[in-house]
């Protein structure tokens, strides 16, 4: 017989990463990975793992992680929850809070993966546009009655910081978790990691894809009250992070100068691009991430990429409402970026 | 406001794995590992993995593993996909095939984590008892209905085998598919892959965790018809394996050797095992795994296990109907199994 997938599944289209090209040499500014490498450390500390030991299963629990995370983030440890990676978590809320026909809440534009386990989940999605100067909408979030209600800090792919009293007020009368995903959140002035501990609906994601050069390991973070972990347990892989992902992750916490050095690098060559971006006609979004949203009139937003992927460098265009205008473009090293300007000039000139 | 899981989310209890002592010198054999170590060529793998790269994503789809699997297991590449785990594979599995309100069906005993993934679905877990011999019950899978079968192939905790033409007869009967996890097959004399060639709706599973010792690193292969793994794609996280674990599991596979002498080792040592068991009173089931069950009169199994623990052994007692009179043993060194026997006749004598 042929396999009958759930009519859900069999419907969708399933989320698109960006392109990982594998042995080419490119400027890849289009998955907002770090152009710093990982703290030595961390490099110390997967070599360390490389030993007999991988023949056992790691800690089901990651409590070395957990224990270290709730010390540099000042929580409790029964309040920290390790993922594979903070889509591992963002699955594990979405199975936990959402029924099948129940409903998820976000705005748009955001992150796009939220759509799309609210699918694989068979639930509906309210994408809710974000209101004048990109501020939060509370009201309608609130009133689309969800199960569960998504909002990236800084968002994706605008680079637009929330403000910490709407996402307070936003989880204040919410009948349902607020999961704040702040991925980003290390590049940014402002951070909502508090609200984890005021508010038991409120639930703070962090990873080390970004800030911490670890996109290649998978390890996400969760911060929420307990109750909430508990149950994200039973929703959980047994073991869900591996024991070199585990290990590195320690050591990554435990250089935290080695994060914030190269966070402040990204951020000093990101007013620098938008400046440039702007002199070249682009309209930038004011940014607290590691990418700039830069929106341009000519040539059309699809053109250009194709213009610069054939120059060796990769960006960000997605096909979507209220983006096609635009390119999303992740804060490369200082010459990395003088060579896309350098390219920018070149064709629009 | 508390936040409110779904119905089944707060009813359920979650799986339990095995205990994970950390840092206690301990003859562990209760969770199935492998006492032998990886292969050099995999723990040079891992040392190599340790570099600037990891600052960037992993390829989502794993293309190397998958491509190195192929041709290893005589698949096609579009035949193969790659999890965090093979734990991570049945998550996939049970999210595309069955709706909230559907059915699993499985066998007893068996692995218990598959009705725990219906639970978290929100679906219901026939579990039907196994026929003479530990055989297949082919007819009552069937009649029960199901949206998804899952078999371990050998079955585990009793790691009987099943016979081949049960399990086509099996998969050619039902209107959903089998999912044959074969977790344990490196140990066993034979194996089901041919029908993941032969018919649409067979899903064959294997993991790293057992034979190639890579518990640790969490790597696990499905092996089904192009179809469906295109539409388990779809519910897979976006990067679900790391870079490390998917260059481990590569090196892993370009030596089957060392697998196999180790997987040779430990079916001689089972051999041991099983005849001493049964000279100390023991009934053994015959094992076609890196683990027996046994079973005892006197003293009860669940004291048996306390006075090992209190030796530090760990052996592995489940708390379910038919088995509260066994012990199941993982197969260790040599040397861990003349301990274990040792102190089984102290305690006997």
């Amino acid at each position: 017989m042929k396999p009958r997938f759930r009519d859900n599944i069999e419907a969708m289209v399933g989320y698109t990463p960006g392109e990982q090209p594998q042995g080419v040499k490119l400027i890849k500014l289009n998955t907002n990975e770090n152009p710093y490498p990982p703290s030595p450390k961390v490099m110390e500390a997967v070599r360390a793992a490389a030993a007999e030991t991988l023949r056992l299963y790691p800690d089901p629990m990651s409590t070395a992680l957990r224990q270290k995370a709730a010390e540099v983030y000042g929580l409790d440890v029964s309040q920290v929850l390790a993922g594979n990676g903070s889509d591992d978590l963002l699955t594990m809320l979405v199975r936990a809070f959402v029924a099948e026909g129940g409903k998820v809440a976000t705005t748009r534009p955001t992150y796009t993966l939220y759509r799309v386990l609210a699918e694989i989940q068979g639930a509906s999605c309210d994408e809710i546009l974000l209101g004048e100067g990109r501020s939060l909408p509370v009201e309608a979030l609130v009133s689309s009655g969800p199960d569960l209600v998504f909002v990236a800090n800084p968002n994706a792919p605008t680079g637009a910081p929330c403000e910490v009293d709407a996402l307070r007020e936003l989880a204040s009368r919410l009948e349902c978790p607020l999961v704040i995903d702040e991925a980003y959140v290390d590049f940014s002035r402002t951070n909502a990691l508090q609200l984890a501990r005021e508010l038991e609906n409120v639930v703070v994601l962090r990873t080390f894809s970004k800030s911490f050069s670890l996109a290649g390991l998978r390890v996400g973070l969760a911060f929420a009250s307990a109750r909430v972990i508990e149950g994200l347990v039973k929703v959980k892989d047994s073991y869900n992070l591996d024991r070199v992902a585990q290990a590195a992750a320690v050591a990554a916490l435990r250089d935290m100068a080695w994060m914030e050095s190269n966070a402040a690098k990204i951020r000093d060559t990101r007013a620098r691009l938008t400046e440039a971006l702007a002199g070249l006609g682009f309209t930038v979004e004011p940014s607290e991430s590691n990418f700039v949203l830069a929106s341009v009139a000519e040539p059309p937003a699809a053109a250009l990429k194709a213009r610069l992927q054939e120059r060796g460098i990769l960006v960000r265009y997605f096909d979507e409402d209220g983006l096609r205008d635009s390119l999303r473009i992740t804060v490369g090293t200082d010459e990395e970026i003088d060579e896309l300007l350098k390219e920018l000039a070149s064709i629009l000139g």
